[in-house]
């Protein structure tokens, strides 16, 4: 069994109602339904986390050490912000997968730092709530092929 | 009736007793009584929230979607910092005025960039204790105008 | 009584006419008549000044030394590039407020650098015409204060 | 009948022959027939072009206007110094998805910009030889949902 | 009858005795006569301003708003520096044609930027005093065809 | 009689269909029409290059050193990442003048530097297909009158 | 009786698991048991804390205020992002010393910049768990000695 | 006989009252007097202009052509944004002395580039008000001494 | 038997007749004559390719692999723009030196960025038409010292 | 046995009579006395140079490598500008801990890069002349513990 | 008696030798002799001193400490580089003069920055050999007005 | 005969001991007999110098103007910081090469700039100890040709 956590950042608790020029009309919970249908249909297990607190995200990171194989994580506004999760998901020395909604690169300057992404496995971008299982998919592709 | 949410970002707690060279000697409770008697000559109704949390200001102002008409933020340090904040900000679609105690234009220069100024709708600063009472009129005259 | 001199900059006789998605639709007179009765409310003495000519402005600064308690500028585009009229404000020493009817912060990149701001009591922007008639209000209460 | 154009650029040819640690050891035609494969599985047709030469590229993608829905690419070192390409991908106005087999974040500062990604659909990439299948897969989702 | 406003910034009435290596030996005058039969031919009217002083030429741009259409500009230095002179571009909304006598493309750093050209027309310049006739010609291509 | 070398550069080829918002309706061959009648009113002989190569633009531009007397030169993309066409322009060491159909510095940050510029004996742009002829007449202009 | 309080930031409780090529093998626990030994040897007294979250961070400084005479602060990464922290500092005004286990002008380049190092008294970094020592025996020093 | 023009630009009529621990406490009439004294022994004409006005500076140096042998020049604030003022006295090819009373070195950033140092024959800054006799001296050595 | 790929990029099929202040009057042809009689006193086989097409410069190195044991590459304008050659040179893993008649040092900025140098074996720069033979013998030098 | 070479750069010579402010009362001599009270107690031997002269600086670091098992350094101004002081004690390949009295943080911009601090085992600042028996005795730590 | 240091940095002593173009015709020795000729008259005491090395210029500047009243420097290529003399010059307490032959600002970008001038009370360049008289007689008019 | 001087700077007295990674295992002593050789094979006399000390190097550099007709200089860790060295060279006008053992563009960033490079003849690096033999074999060619 491969066990993954997925990581939502700040605000991301907002899909649906926010910007939906930007990030679409998906809600987080359909988001997630997709994503354990995914996980299920690959026999893998998923646990999902979402806060508007960095250090609970740091907190889930860590303990993720102890019983997952790898892990998603939309970042939200701390994908450009915040070293201490950068160096939770190097601590926990999991592969990682960096997913946006948007193309953060037809956005503000400031969104097109990540500093997540030079430790990440690999980055997905741009597909809306499409990414997350873009992401989860080949996450568990190269996961079992390990 | 108007409904405004005041945020106070970290270390506004200690104000008359930091650096009061910079930041007056003016108490946050004095500056939150002057604020009350200005919503309460104008007929409108105030929530105040400080914290040091930044998830704590992002959950407040995520909240104020469903009471407030327009928000008035100090975000302290994260003000140059938080792309969770903005981002909350921009998520609930309010008009809001960002505030300053202190002239930013005569300090650090990490200080004169802001992430929340180019989605506020107008920025006060350098007036002392009395940049919130003149962000709040100014944001109670538009919001009333519209 | 307190004395208090008024500086429109380049441009601003063209408010109402000019690129009013940005400026709004009042004009420079109505904005003028709003300071004026602000200012008998408040017992104040304002003299307006409005020039497309730096040196003017200049002139119209280093004058106020003799007569001013204060100054409300908006500098327009000089703004941005005039040191000479940095230095007239910091020469004449007396306390002013740099007022924009639009959110600089929105806008070029080259609008977000002002000359004036560091040398600045404080800093008003964003609120259209009534950005003048609060950065008036706070400056009185300042100089009242003192 | 989903059309869909694959664009290798320079050095891809060189696959499973070049620099192993950093682009692994599957051959071109190896992704080619995994390509082939899922496109046969979800009903589209494929064409794909390999070339070192920016000229035939841009030539390709501007006759795919006449018969493509979408574009995958992985235009190699153009992706960094093609302004032409990037204008041969904009005039054509398909949906296209850039693909890198290597996570390009962690590797020098100059592969660290894309003169395609901004205007891309999405972005994929640090899964090996994979990130092209999951390219074509998110293009073909968001190309059968629209 | 189209009306056309040209303007001379700072120094150019010193053409041909001003380093005439770089700014040839033809004279305002002999460039303004140049322009009179160019609108004499295509039916136009010219009015022709040059001033050291920012102010007036910002006052003459503006009263083109109530006669011109379209605005034949070489600010001269102000090019480099004057945000007042272009706001009042702006704010007549309308068509101009910034030219310059050099290709200010082979001269000092800061000649290669100006302050009107992301909001002229368009932009001509390197062909000596021909400059002013190609681009007067130019306007009224444009300005005849909408 | 005056030998000219007409080159258009990478996609201009797909004029009139490519993004008509910013480079308008008219196609490549109509703008060679116009050119050939300003040339064959002007007793100047034209030839006239299309591609999507910047190899084959580089031999054309060459080979123009035997029988040209000038160039005019729309790069297109090449135009900010071509150091090999600037070199071939500076060899063949003829006037050469460079157009763009849109105004470039209302645009992407990376269209604002050209490598063609500052060797080049004038620029014109913003005139929409009109910029050709402009130039070509300024090109014509300059070299009669040497 | 000396009060000093130690602070560990986000990913510190993780020591001796984390990347032990860069942080070593020694767990926090075992730094703070020698920290409590060299206090106990120079008779001061230690409050220590350890935080995934900036908040309490910030939250464990402000208090601070009113029981210590300084303050031994690794704040992992908000070392390079948290003005709150910095702020915080400032606030209760009291001589701190800045550690780090690794040397931080050896690793990536966003190490090498910190909010705190400029309004601390010193800064150690490189010696491993030692640096936790070597900072607490100076700021001892230097506050036995004032 | 030499003859000179002294060119005092905005603010410097404010020598004196103007921040004098910058600026010192002699007036502009005083630093006048002195140089007259230093022009009338050494046998040398003065005139002398001072203005908050840069078209006029610019006119009297465009006149300064047909009667002076050389320029001194303190231009105030319009020494760090004055294209148009550098251009003029590269226009007139008279040698010309920039002078400051502070030491411009000392100062804020934007006052440490000159748009006239690197056309002038020298600089002389920080002698308070005696860099203008000292400027003037050098100057007149050197007219001479051709 | 040390097999040798010489590499000319653009342009320097003009040597001798292009701007020879800076490129000196000795012409492709006689280079290559004093290289073959270079390969020939020491043993070594030498084949040569010109090009103005990036693309065909790519596709030479790539068969270098299977023949050569070195390459002397001077690549011209592409030097400084072509990520696709330096990919090549690095894709087949040879010892390569880069050489440059001018001294690159002395001209426009953007020639002193090479994305050759730091995948080189050596650069040899400045010597005029002898900079190729200095680079062919110091390759051979190494090669067989290996 | 365990020897150290404590090397003074210059100016440090004039500890106690330059600038007390920034660099304290206390004079070289009375540092060294500490330092070789500190080594006299933990059993090391010391040798101590200081120089105005970065050669004599750099003899001194090579002939270290032939007696000495470590380095304490404060380079005074040359920490900002020798590169032959960083090679020197790289080619020693001895551990150095780089010492500083102020705290160089909070000073000029220039004195924030260090030619050493990346190629030391550890960095001091801040704590005035005890920043030397911090340093040693941190560096004495780190050897015997080796 | 008023005591004065003159500082000649590296390579002065070939003047009239080196670059004349530059540096004019005239020695040091010829300097000297002016300068000592200026003293005389002025009833001062020169010291001078000329070194190539560093370290002497700082043991030299060190030691005017206990007899002079000011200091002449032109430090040569060390204006650029060295911070070891500015802190030398900072270190001794004693106003300086600054001064080149050359007008620096005409020359290379990083002859533009001084290490010395922000420390300096005046500066003087581009007199040619006049420059030294002309600090030197400014100094001494600043060292007896005090 | 021809005379050439031959310059090591700074830790180059350490090659064979020093970093052999970067620098190999030969030493300045054999290195100086391969050149010996190679002048006397082709008839020139060499001196050679060797010193950590910048002064030194600039006293022998200036020494060469009376007897030498070329330089060699590998200047060490001056390369990149020395102005009083580059000043020597340029003001003794003698051809000169600079060469590196190492390819410095490989290397830290403050490596890739030579204040030498832009005023000599050549470069050569990236050969090892072969780099010196190539360029002086280069410098006696274009020494010899003149």
């Amino acid at each position: 069994m491969t066990n993954i956590l997925v990581v939502h950042g700040p605000n991301l608790n907002m899909l649906g109602l926010r910007e939906p020029e930007i990030y679409g009309r998906t809600t987080l919970d359909e988001i997630n339904k997709s994503l354990l249908e995914i996980s299920r249909i690959r026999g893998a297990e998923l646990r999902i986390v979402q806060s508007n607190h960095e250090g609970l995200l740091v907190d889930a990171v860590q303990e993720a050490r102890t019983w997952a194989h790898g892990i998603v994580v939309n970042a939200g506004g701390l994908t450009h912000t915040s070293v201490a999760l950068r160096d939770a998901l190097s601590a926990v020395a999991l592969p990682f997968v960096e997913v946006h909604l948007s193309n953060i690169f037809k956005r503000e300057a400031f969104r097109q730092h990540s500093f997540l992404s030079d430790v990440a496995l690999g980055v997905v971008c741009g597909f809306g709530w499409r990414s997350y299982g873009i992401g989860l998919n080949g996450l568990l592709d190269v996961i079992i092929s390990i």
